[in-house]
């Protein structure tokens, strides 16, 4: 039987501020990838969204970003390797604290929003990452972009690697994204972008934007946790997903 | 024969900005109480001070504070129980994020500044802390003020405590430390200063302001890391602990 | 004619979290206090809060925080006088930046949440808020809880003063706000809200918990601009008071 | 007579940490750049510099940077020129505050270290920083590095400019800085460092790594206020420029 996992970024609170229906979208994903308080996230926010995880059965992932709040941790930094390197050990770590504090386990570790990005072309910083997380603990998995760098830099550290794939987003023949600042970059038709997923796992395959079929490994489909379309698009995967009797189940 | 600790705060740069001798004042502490990113400290010299703390054979600990690095965590704040369990939480987690990642272990924490102070009259804000050590690793060693409300919440939550007392600070009635604000609060003379430690040490009493003789358990001793005379102080106490037979090893 | 300023804070989303109604609750007051970046805001936060301000003709005001963005400026931290007058001087000044920017003026000033309630019993405080607000601009109007240190401090400094009433809180008859905690510190009912603000405004009296008659001066009523209820109670007090003949303009 | 201005970057303390020597190099230079609290600096520190270039009679400017106080505003990040026009706006409005309320006045702006060099290249983010400045005050002077965009985008929007050399790093025939990361970018040699200078003050040129002479334009001189060099090196820069009839004064 084929499977997938369906992954969310959670925890993205600050302080008074809230952001995402963490508690709700929690139904539909089978990991939550949790900020560390860099990008997004604080120590109460971690307390409570590891708790929201763990009564919800969800594996728990650290999330961690560029320390820019203001940016969201979406604005790319100059940072070295091996300035990566130690900020993601730290975010780990902290993300751990919670999950041993509260009896849970930390499972994986996806990096969020610019560091992402730049980690999935960058061959120097994507092993610095890798590194990172197989110090603190090498049975965690490493999430990133389907066919990107941090991909291979897991797999050359020893990390088991979960390649991440998008449901709304088109690709180019290279792999890489479709650019935000392009036309044609999101897929906002529902039925469109399960049928793209489905293709993936199925296949193993992806329509490029130049109508090209490209190979692509899915393990997990990222899901979104914040706007108004999020829940009912993660109810809509879900149950499409389930129809195609494709497993939904975290990655292992 | 007799036993001391002697514990110091190290780790306390961040960014481009130094602070402390961390390198030469670890060859006289045998434990170093490491910031962990909230007052002081970042997470490059949070991996920089591990890795010093671990070829000098030092024991690490946490130093969490609060989250006030324009004030070095030294301005008391308004925090919860709750708030207090969650950033203890995360600064153990962040740093023992490291300890792992380099192959060390982490053996005690010792809340930092406004943290500690408001923590040794606070009896809910220190079973809060407590909690929270416990939680992380029920094997850690929580360091407090000899006497405090931290002690005795460490010991209520099943912790291991470490009883520190001061060289340079004099004693009130109450077992408090005098005020800085009030003079003769610091004790600048160093053979005053480690005499006081000795008695400490050797008959478990201090003298107080009030001419009192004050039971009082010592089983570490501060040791300060920054300032021009931090260094000659920690090599004069070491060498007069040393001539009175008094054997200088992390608190266990 | 009877006169009165209604006063919101707004300009309190950051970075990519958003907070509040501004746009909406802006059609019904006359006074916009604008957070300075330190307990909530951000720069680019401020410019489209003072563009928006600028639109609807309401008077621009700053409303400096506590340095505490995780607890939105609502925590108690024991700061000095002298580094009060900083960081007034350092908020007020970067909204100036704004003002002037885009054509407008500073108006005003409102300290926010922790230190706004500090002050107001803290005569050495409010005297440096006062003297910090007095040195950068002679001309803004300080605004603090009526009959409070600050309104005092601020008539020694020389500056004009606006005194702050409450329309949703009840008074204790030494004049201060019945705490948060105990109960029936709230007015839930919008027409109770409504009467106290109209009691003030047209006898210079509120009734207190202890059911005495205070004399009490209101130059401004404060709105709230977040929750689901703040909108509607700004459009019924604002009608209410039209039709109680009561003049609804900014202070001067 | 030949003229040229000293600028030094100052207020780089921050909380506890103490960076630089202010006080001693303020004697050197006629232009004092302030950190305003985002690369670097904090209120406190801000005061107490603008107190003290007031009392040394050094023209005071703001030195906005980018919001990364760990990587000290050093490290390149992908902000919009819209973020740019705020965050400079914000900053030099904070630093105005000081120098009102302290009786002085603001002379010029020069951006710092990561941003300097972004805008030196980059024309839409050079415009919005010179469109902040004017707008905040079309009389300050905006320092850049000579040549690059930043002057040209200060002249289109109509401020008056200053072209900023550098004694102590080489050019390339591009009028670019030959990069830190390249051999011979230092000149560590102070004679030779004072020469350079002194031939682009007289004869308006500078030997470039290439061999060839490039026409340049020579306002101020950028002088280190921190490491152990900076002030002997001031000092000596000072003494050769009034050896050789140039005039020292703040740029106008």
């Amino acid at each position: 039987m084929l499977k997938i996992d369906l992954n969310c970024d959670l925890g993205e609170s600050f302080g008074t501020y809230k952001l995402g229906n963490d508690e709700l979208i929690l139904d539909y994903v089978t990991s939550a990838n949790i900020a560390c308080g860099f990008h997004a996230g604080d120590p109460s926010t971690m307390r409570k969204t590891v708790e929201l995880a763990l009564s919800k059965n969800v594996k728990i992932g650290a999330h961690p970003g560029l320390q820019d709040l203001i940016g969201f941790g979406r604005r790319n930094m100059a940072i070295t390797p091996k300035e990566a390197f130690d900020l993601i050990v730290y975010q780990i770590g902290a993300l751990q604290g919670f999950t041993t504090a509260l009896g849970g386990k930390l499972e994986h570790v996806k990096p969020h929003g610019a560091l992402y990005n730049m980690a999935a072309k960058d061959e120097k910083l994507s092993f610095a990452i890798a590194e990172a997380v197989y110090k603190v603990n090498p049975e965690l998995v490493l999430y990133g972009l389907s066919g990107s760098e941090l991909i291979r830099a897991g797999e050359k550290v020893g990390l088991k690697t979960a390649s991440e794939v998008f449901s709304d987003r088109t690709y180019q023949e290279d792999g890489s994204l479709t650019s935000r600042l392009m036309p044609n970059a999101l897929i906002v038709d529902d039925t469109k972008a399960v049928n793209q997923v489905m293709q993936m796992i199925k296949n193993g395959t992806v329509k490029t934007e130049q109508k090209t079929d490209l190979k692509i490994l899915a393990n997990t489909v990222c899901i979104h946790g914040d706007g108004e379309h999020a829940l009912p698009f993660a109810k809509f995967i879900h149950q499409k997903l389930k129809e195609n009797q494709i497993e939904i189940t975290a990655f292992r």
